[in-house]
């Protein structure tokens, strides 16, 4: 296979993303199949041939269908909003495209069972967008878990924040109906447990509490209006591995802008870690000398695949988007049949069923196994 | 009042901690009485000897029931080990004396409802060792959420985590076994409590996790013990206000020393504090201009009253130690009648009582009011 | 202007930088010519095919004077050792075509100065590969300094830090050999002049001081070499508007992996910036309230353009290629005579002649205009 | 020696310092004479009356001679303003008395050789208040370097920032006066010499560069008024051991507040600290693998003498008031006759001598041999 057609649906926040880790792989990563961007696919057709020419596809179409049908299109990027992920997910699988799509899966437990129940049956390669697990940091801390650096974990922490729904005083608008899901718990809280499965094969049981920092917003009309999601969620866990942790998600916490925050406490040492400086990790292990004893700060390094396939230079940091290059060429390495660190559709029902639980647990006030 | 005579009973590490203190607060706050060292109690007369001469104690003795009966003095440092609190302090109060008493407050919820009663039977003035109130740094935070810095309070997230049970092969010793508490729960938890209590008025419910990182410990037999307290805590929480809440405490964290790390969320802007570095904390508002918002740090200085009273530069930093004499110089201002910030017996059964709600919600996995 | 042909000669680390941003530069803005990727040059056939397939290249030569000879070829980018600069740079401008040259110019100033007058005789658009001006962040300080908010500026510090010739029994090689350059002077020293040159107009004079951490070091021979170059550098300067300085270089200097730390002392505020954090800003300003008064920890947003054209949400972060993205773009708006934020090789000259002078001062021991 | 008799000259900011180290130093060390606080001078009679009672003092006078002529007074802390150190601790030296007089040594380099002279003379112990010294962080830090944790030392930096001078809009006082010495030079550069001294032994040869950063400020009488010292001095220097170095001050940097900042480059390492977290260095060490390096930081702790004798438990803090009980409690071994930590007037001579040879090679703008 010396190139691959590559078909994009959407083309706003993740499908400019995906456009641009389509147009670098290759160059970046130096193997694999050449994209062929073929087509693409946006609402109105206007802004479809403008995305076109600036991505750099051959065609465009107002119509998804069509996209869905091209016979040269062998992968689809789904990037629409996420009501409509299953849909097209769905019907890009039925046509035999593989499908790399969005977080999250779906609105609905539903819609999720029903991808990975196609996905299975299509033998087609899936993957969801959970980027950050791609992080050469993060990578790497799996490593250093796998090979025992901390020793066996027993407590973990995280926390994701930012501050888009901070201002009590914003617009009501979508993100608080609860048409959209829960809150943050469906809007974050898949990231951390995409980290928590990566890194320790995901949660058990959970306990949640979702609160809302504003009753009510203003809305267009000049009245207020009731907000019926939760800006806020917090939750007590139990990773499968039987270590007791804590997920806290605000999206409402002021001067947070892409805080994904870790804490993992081993019985040999500790690793933290935070989204907002994406490119640095903390150490520290138990066994050195007392008087020198100190969590480290490692900088990512060529040491640190795939860090090298971008600069041979350590010290001198990725971006947010190139995790999206990472992903795109693991989900060709899967395409191509070899290993790959992806979430695929299967995978992603199982980070859909922890939120759902942790839904559950808020209703009944109570423990809920995932 | 030109001077007050002071004993006080144990010596280890906040006895001594007291002993600066009471050594020290007339020289750092210029007002009040002077304390004269009266009386110094320890379990053997020759510690008790060598204590008094270094801590300037004009006598001592090996019976602390010698020092209570002391006519000369007023007021009685209660700093020996947890199970001995009570007594001391009842017997002090019983003998007229005002009583300044490490924390926790006693071992059972039982005995800490006898100290506050014969507290407030007694009328003499009583105080806990929670110094971390005392930081200039927490001061001037609670006067940020009293003048509405960062708007209204809506989430708060607590850790507190230290590494002095983290290794696993170190000994087992009287901390893991359950006649000492639950473990890290009113170990620790009792701190974050008190800051909860002097920032925004205590907690209404919790929700509880108590773990085990280590099933067993080496015993001095050569064999293994099993353990029978919770070194990690997990804890979600709703405070008097109505804002939710995390509480997250470890003493096995590899890495944390003194960590006592705090985020409140409010609707105008985020507070955080990490007691490991107990000189500053940060702001953000959301007011400041977009394209220079962000997390100040900022240095205590004499502006952050009473650090003024220490040193007359800013930023120079203040000691842990010196926590204690500013808690001290409070203890006397109530003393003297006037308003002071300290957190009495009254108060600190307040604290107990969540703490035991926590155990109890633990135990029966679910929520309890405090 | 539609598309514009592209030819790259040299493939290493600024090599596939270059392809990259040629790949990426119209996907990520969206506006100007498409770049064609026309003629790549490598020393030797095979490699330079390989690399043309990896970085999308339509042809390869090993003959870098035929891709410079190639009609189809409008712009080229010039990524080989220093060494070479002059010569290619000389020829491509000759031949009517754009140039981009990665810093430095050329190892003599002579050369630099050949190429300067070469430039301004082509009337052709040419630009220094200075990518670190391009960060969003210091965008921004420049438009924070431009507006005043800071004050007068009236003292900077300028470090440049990485480890790569920190270990002194790594073998000798060509680094280390006079024929290469001063060392850190000019290895290094041209990136905080060129940020100095951009937020400040450039230095006036220079004193400056060169170090040796090893007088030599082992060589393949089994025995040891002489040490020709100062992997250390520090610099007394005077800007020229007349604010005092200082800047210090070190490619020994183990630890720091891609370290250029800036304070800039204002008469209203302070500014620092490290570029192992390029993604973060620290400010200062008087004006804050006394009690409040702190460093700010600003993280780059959609308001510190062109970061919003990679990405729509704050705090998401850039990594160090992308600079070289925008670099790209700054360099097509200079050629289709748009302003831009170029170094072309005139003020690159300037750049070079203060490095000159430097080592000048330190032959001399004495105080060198520039 | 079970007591030693003290007399205390000047109760500012450094003499409430001297106050509360010497009626801390007994309880904290728990060995070494008792301090008994004889005799304290102010220029007023009600103010050392008043200062006496709130720090312990004995007896008070408005003549400092009465105090030195005291037969028990057996030490004379100097702590009045730079002009009288020099006639103070002479006459204290010449009456039989050690002494402890605050830093710098004197204005003119003829009174600092005068007095040191005088205290060679007498036989007495001298010491000078570089408190930086006794931090437990410093300390290690010597022990680390002396064991070669970071090799052979090649390069340092070394900067010392306050603001306190920074607005340009407040009032001209004495310290722009040329009469009160040179600016930040003498007024900050001490402190970073005292850790030269301290750490490597000081300096060989220095090349300095002083600048004001406003011309002139307001005077009382709604003019303005030529500022005659400077406020900042950038100094490039070679230590003794043959290492470059830099040293840069500033006193009008806006935002630092205690800023002494320190970075130390050798073979194998590099090690980092600022006083504004004084509690807390950063060490980085090649032979760390190559994945996992990074700078760690590292909390004071009981490991690292003397902090054990203020606190038993890792990461609580000392603050800048402890230091100079340590410095006391190094002070009484020097006057017990043992080993001890101190700068003595002899080695405080050499810290002067190094000031000047910089305002002399600011002047005659050329490096000069200390």
């Amino acid at each position: 296979m010396t190139s691959i057609g590559v078909g994009l649906i959407g083309t706003g926040y993740m499908g400019k993303c995906h456009a641009l880790a389509w147009n670098a792989v290759k160059p970046v990563f130096g193997e694999g199949p050449r994209p062929r961007l073929v087509h693409l696919a946006e609402v109105s057709p206007e802004l479809a041939a403008r995305r076109a020419e600036e991505f750099g596809f051959e065609r465009s179409t107002s119509d998804w269908r069509e996209l869905v049908a091209d016979p040269e299109v062998e992968v689809v990027s789904v990037t629409t909003p996420n009501a409509f992920h299953a849909e097209m997910a769905i019907a890009a699988l039925e046509a035999g495209k593989h499908v790399w799509c969005e977080k999250p899966m779906a609105v609905t437990l539903g819609d999720a069972e029903r991808m990975a129940a196609v996905a299975r049956a299509s033998g087609k390669v899936t993957a969801l967008g959970y980027n950050y697990i791609q992080n050469p940091v993060i990578r790497h801390i799996r490593r250093l878990l796998e090979e025992g650096a901390i020793g066996e974990v027993n407590h973990v922490r995280f926390e994701m924040d930012e501050d888009f729904m901070a201002d009590p005083e914003a617009l009501f608008y979508w993100k608080s109906e609860a048409s959209s899901g829960f809150g943050a718990l469906d809007d974050f809280g898949v990231h951390p447990l995409s980290l928590m499965q990566f890194l320790f094969g995901g949660v058990r049981r959970v306990m949640a509490q979702l609160a809302m920092p504003y009753a009510d917003r203003p809305s267009r009309d000049g009245g207020r209006r009731k907000v019926e999601t939760y800006d806020i969620a917090s939750v007590l866990l139990e990773l499968r591995n039987g270590a007791s942790g804590v997920m806290a998600l605000d999206r409402s916490a002021w001067g947070r802008k892409g805080r994904i925050a870790m804490q993992v406490f081993g019985s040999k040492g500790t690793i933290a870690y935070d989204q907002e400086r994406m490119n640095e990790f903390q150490l520290f292990t138990a066994s050195d000398r007392a008087s020198e004893q100190g969590f480290r700060t490692i900088l990512t390094a060529p040491v640190h695949a795939p860090y090298e396939r971008f600069i041979p230079a350590p010290g001198h940091g990725l971006g947010f988007n190139e995790l999206k290059i990472i992903e795109c060429h693991e989900l060709l390495k899967a395409i191509g049949g070899e290993a790959a660190q992806i979430v695929g559709f299967e995978q992603g029902l199982e980070i859909e069923r922890a939120v759902h639980a942790m839904a559950q647990s808020h209703r009944e006030q109570k423990w809920v196994g995932v």
